[in-house]
């Protein structure tokens, strides 16, 4: 197999084997499965993945870069650390809004995967996602705008909480998606409290 | 049926649904099984409830309410608002964190019930939930301590988002359970913001 047609065929899987679980469920499709509706053998897709549960592994992390390198380029700019936070916090609720992303829809169709690969994969997503959002706020830490949290916290899992705690807000409430205006009070509340001053 | 007899035969099939559901899931059960073991017929469990569906509401009722009383206990005193809120969220964190309360447990055991019924549980588990905070801080507001945000959003839903962000930070980071210091820590920044004054 030429390097190009491994790159094309382990893409390929990895497209197919998304759209199947996201179908059917991890549990009901098999290595089998994958190979077949990519009109290859067993061997061919082994040669790329060594489990189906690697192979789920990544699809997932495919994913979950996307999603850190949209939430990255939300970020840059010369914007105020209140612009670059909302931005960051918009590209998010996008996605997660977007019922059809995989890093979402497939999470709700796992059974089979084990308790300790689904938390480490949990683990993982959650780092990775919460990286952009970390550095905007440690670089305002660091010229003083912003407090700094001890070593132990994560002001970056807070805020994106708080944009959590507001999505569950609107759909408990039935006004759907979450709006600019809604990212613009989260960020002002995170950065200057509800207490009166 | 005396009314005594028949309080008695509720609770009871209330406490055996409670359990079958949560050994074998919500679908596996049949109103059968629970009049079976509960040594009732059929006829006895449908003169309590119409339907598995309003067995299996009750049963979450039940806890729905007990989180709130425990919740609104927490709240009572004259402790500042920053203390009652604390007292709010580490009673609300001890109860999240004992993955044996069926408000939780129950939820992961839930295939079969319908998406709507779901629904509409999960709003009116969020509203009782959020109440008590609510109610601190929007008495704290008409006090003039904090600021009252404007009517379509909740404060309290916001808030309890940053304790899931710190749950799932805590869990991401393998330290485990939310100590007092990270309670302080939330309630600090969200009265006071993460921007240096």
């Amino acid at each position: 197999m030429s390097s190009q047609n491994a790159r094309a065929g382990k893409q390929r899987f990895l497209e197919v084997a998304e759209q199947l679980f996201t179908e059917h469920g991890y549990q009901s499709v098999s290595i089998r499965d994958i190979a077949k509706a990519c009109k290859f053998t067993n061997a061919a897709l082994y040669y790329h993945f060594p489990s189906k549960a690697a192979l789920y592994d990544e699809v997932m992390e495919l994913h979950t870069e996307h999603l850190r390198t949209l939430m990255q380029k939300a970020a840059v700019g010369d914007g105020s650390t209140r612009e670059r936070i909302s931005a960051i916090l918009s590209q998010y609720a996008l996605v997660v809004a977007d019922r059809r992303s995989p890093l979402f829809s497939l999470r709700h169709r796992r059974d089979g995967i084990s308790k300790k690969a689904a938390h480490k994969q949990m683990k993982r997503i959650f780092h990775v996602i919460l990286e952009p959002l970390d550095n905007v706020l440690r670089q305002a830490g660091e010229r003083g705008e912003l407090r700094l949290l001890p070593e132990a916290y994560s002001a970056a899992s807070l805020l994106m909480g708080m944009l959590h705690g507001m999505m569950h807000h609107n759909t408990a409430c039935g006004h759907g998606k979450v709006s600019s205006d809604d990212i613009q009070l989260i960020v002002e509340l995170f950065l200057a409290g509800l207490e009166t001053t």
